[in-house]
């Protein structure tokens, strides 16, 4: 047995390059954000100008949708792909998107930077296997079910096949808690710190399912020391076709952003 | 939009016909059973062998394993596919066996008579969908962290494709319960046959994780109203590859027969 | 240490003599019924009428009800504990009541034949050691979030005071379904058995919280092994003042009876 | 119905008074250590002088407590709690203890600045119903299996019956997750923020489970808005009576300490 995720126990921490500069896992903090679903070119289009325009730089949008009912919307598919790689080179942002089949990996390949496993595919092992033999960082969410270490696990069946540039993703369990939409183990972060090399970063979206919780938890995730956040934003959340009610617009953003820089720093200041 | 499973709304009760006069969620009472994995020659024609002499028809056994750790043996494959097919054939039994990759179901289909949807995949979407496409029953398990509402909705994505010959599985839900595996919702069978008309069976085996509940599990699950149910059984359980210790030798198996034969006369007298 | 409760590994049964030949734990299954609160003098005289005529032995009725606001219904408390009684006296019947607060068990002791500790007090420690100071049998309800381990424990510290006629009761854990109100743990009642010498009942009104799924339910308790059930029920339960959506009609309880009567005999054959 | 904690609707917010400038809910965060148990006069001693020298005012440590096994060490009662008192009074701190049984309120009442009701007896509102009958301050701790609505409910049992100075303490809910010992839901820090006037502080202690995970999630209470913690130290944790496990030393407090410092500056900043 080879354990290629948690055998530097901790140490010699993994940071993934995304070229140009960006990197996930390293001393920069994160952040992705973009609709939950791209719907059309000028939704994608406007939510990359604006994203962009605030400095970020990796553009989500999700263009194969895993719906609980087979007759909600599905998402776009590969057209779905190409308008978000357009607008992404449009503003010079990196792109994820979510892969649930594997045989959509190859299609899919020129046209993101980042493969995005859900949390329902966490233990899909044909599709772990599959994209475990790209070059491509892949971003591994947790399943709504799943052990710490079976996800970690679940980051070894990639591993195992050869790609090493995992990123985690913390995005709540399921509990008996009503009130938010899963409850988020934001304890993770240090416990992933710990038994493994991986950078791993927060959903507060889906995490909470509340817009008006995304700020705070944002707080909490960089004060806690997560490797970054991925957040939904829609240039109109109230019309979105998928998860209005948890994305932000581009406003409240900004006032994550903010929140960001300044707990950074301190956080920053800590540990050096 | 157009609601498959539950168009009935629990009337005119969907019945799986698997030839020979075998059936699923008619008046008989189904028994699976079979080792967790298809280990070696010998070893699931031990299984059919005392099985079928015991009267049970329908033959299980894992060749595509889905296991927490990749580095945990993971199953012979298509080769056993074909030690699972030759068994059943020599002993007159069909064969239900889990397939995880859809990439898989065509090679597979002239090996099984039932394609298996494990927990795991219960939201695979592309799994359903392409399972979905084919004139072969599916067993479909209920996902670890699923509600009753999500496992109909995964059900309503095979039969959305076109085939509605499916069987769902209760095979319990997480807790925060350690002393068995997973927590058995038999509750779950009344709950089924009332939202829909799929046949329901009980997965005791892995609803516990013990072998000494199997037995009064098995009774209650003929007395809630189950259709069938599927049971881990195991020429050698202290030998076996997987799950051993929730495996039946053949012997306990048989006292296991007997109390479904006397409950189950009991039912029918209640409801006639 | 000295352990009470699990001291004969499973063998030996303790059987809880109430007297009048009315046992629960020995060869009879036993049930309990009755109205969620006692609401006044002819609500209860006529559910204590009504489940005499049926042969049922132990009538229920909350007098102190731990609701989730304290706005809510409170119970009559003694005057409660009062017509209760008056009842059970005409109609020959036990009397089981849940009593909340450590100070009220002295005056309760004439009243019921069983002292009731419900789910929110089965760590209140406090009011289990006092409990166990008195002669009197003690129905143990699980905790909501109790492991099986802890629930026996908490029986423990009944004991421990020298008071170990004690009933267990599997009401129902809380999970992330919401069909139900609770899941219902039914694989306790085998594992109880294994691991302590009480008896234990299921509470299929609270376990589910839905009256049309009480019947399916009982069969599987009876079938599983259990010692017997509480039920609620009520002259008229949709004027219940509480938990109504989970009460049945005098009707519905013959039904259940009914069927309690036929898998009882089942069963017995085959444990002969 | 009269709502007294939610009828500010997040306004106007709670500030508990202790006197001597001492506030929780206020400008200041909150920081209450000690020893999970009070063993003898040396331990506490030791435990106040150290604190005390760190600036921290509020003195933790238990006299009564509630254990899962009755033959577990119960804690040292009113003993205990007079030793609490004089080490408090020694180094000028508050003294918060928990009480698990309504009789004890009034004998304890002139021991402790804050009642603690504990998780296991956070529906046990006979206890709820008398401390609300005092006029000192209460920290209300989550139940182990409540949603954020049952704990604000048993706030009201409380307030309802004349004292609403209520602090609440999340430590944690049952998941399945079996890393840590409970499930920390930072998340219900914001949601009380939002739902009712009153003071949340965090436990990370009960919350982890584990001492090494203190720090960060400290750090992240302090970012998502708690008004304070709770944490376990002792003078020598691997020797505790309980709860050695997550305990920290003085030292390890120190560092815990710097880092609130740090962040309760910036979030200053951001709100200002």
């Amino acid at each position: 047995m080879n354990m290629y995720i948690t055998k530097n126990n901790g140490k010699n921490r993994k940071i993934i390059d995304l070229g140009n500069g960006i990197t996930i896992g390293g001393s920069e903090f994160a952040i992705i954000s973009g609709p939950c679903a791209v719907e059309n070119e000028k939704q994608i289009e406007i939510a990359a100008e604006a994203l962009s325009s605030m400095g970020i730089k990796i553009l989500r949008g999700g263009a194969f949708k895993p719906r609980t009912s087979p007759y909600s919307f599905q998402g776009l598919g590969f057209e779905g792909l190409r308008l978000l790689k357009n607008a992404g080179q449009r503003h010079n942002m990196k792109i994820i998107s979510e892969i649930i089949d594997p045989r959509d990996l190859d299609a899919s390949y020129d046209y993101v930077d980042i493969f995005q496993i859900g949390s329902r595919n966490m233990q899909n092992y044909a599709l772990l296997k599959e994209v475990g033999k790209f070059d491509k960082p892949v971003l591994l969410k947790r399943g709504m079910a799943a052990t710490i270490e079976e996800w970690l696990m679940a980051a070894e069946y990639i591993a195992s096949e050869g790609n090493d540039n995992i990123i985690l993703c913390e995005r709540g369990i399921r509990t008996f808690e009503e009130y938010t939409r899963n409850t988020l183990d934001l304890t993770a972060v240090p416990i992933i710190k710990e038994l493994s090399s991986l950078p791993v970063i927060i959903d507060p979206s889906h995490g909470t399912g509340r817009k008006e919780l995304i700020r705070p938890v944002t707080r909490a995730a960089v004060a806690i020391g997560a490797d970054g956040v991925i957040i939904e934003t829609h240039p109109n959340p109230c019309e979105a076709l998928s998860d209005g009610k948890q994305s932000l617009n581009f406003e409240e953003m900004k006032a994550v952003l903010s929140d960001i820089e300044s707990i950074k720093d301190c956080i920053y200041k800590i540990n050096s």
